[in-house]
């Protein structure tokens, strides 16, 4: 299967879950600008805004704005976030299937979002993918 | 009054318009970062992703949506874009009044998006919100 996000979906490939539900999956970036740093994908397949329906990515920020509000009420703390779609290679876009991005940030964290440069580790992402889990889990409907 | 966006809705402060409706405004921002950087503004003043109400941002992101393919078609003849949301001063949020940031990018343009510091002057932005207002109008429901 070439589309890393497509097996991440189907279970042929890992990743650290965020969030799940029957169309969307949000999963933490293996490459984090910040620790946190969220993909939001569509389980269905599509590659840009070109092809995506709008009310897929209705859906990809509606549960985008549910995990940037969990990252500032969770042990994460966060006092803000981006909250980006890159569509298309000219804009950084590097796999080719949907998603967005949910940067949590922190006053003075001086962070230039989106550089392709800038790789933070995280000392424990299985931790960070608990702490979202539970704060998503706990804010109100 | 001392919010911007208020402001440029209620029609006492300037903006190039690029797409108005009931409930939003998209104009160009004033201290584009590309050709074409267009913002979208609801007309109802809130703040960030924590007062926002979710429909408010899914309309947002539909317009970004549009104008980011607006930009494909048009004569700015876009690669690709960023579509983002800025949520709090920790994420280079500069106007307290929620925005969704559309950029045109294309290939090879060597941006690093949101660094806070690239303004690039548009020789014409008259002309530029033209072209994208026309690309909208052109497009298919
Ligand atoms: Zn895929
Ligand atoms: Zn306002």
């Amino acid at each position: 299967m070439s589309c890393v996000f497509c097996a991440i979906v189907s279970g042929e490939a890992p990743g650290i879950r965020v969030y799940e539900d029957d169309d969307y999956l949000a999963i933490l970036d293996i490459r984090p600008i910040v620790r946190g740093h969220t993909l939001v994908v569509p389980k269905r397949h599509t590659v840009d805004l070109t092809d995506t329906p709008a009310e897929t990515i209705a859906g990809l920020v509606r549960i985008g704005q549910r995990i940037g509000l969990a990252a500032r009420a969770s042990e994460l703390k966060a006092d803000g976030n981006n909250i980006a779609i890159n569509d298309g290679k000219a804009a950084f876009q590097s796999v080719f299937h949907i998603h967005l991005h949910v940067a949590p940030r922190h006053s003075g964290d001086k962070l230039s979002f989106a550089k392709g440069l800038v790789v933070r580790r995280d000392p424990d992402r299985e931790e960070t993918g608990r702490i979202l889990r539970d704060a998503l889990a706990g804010l109100p409907d």
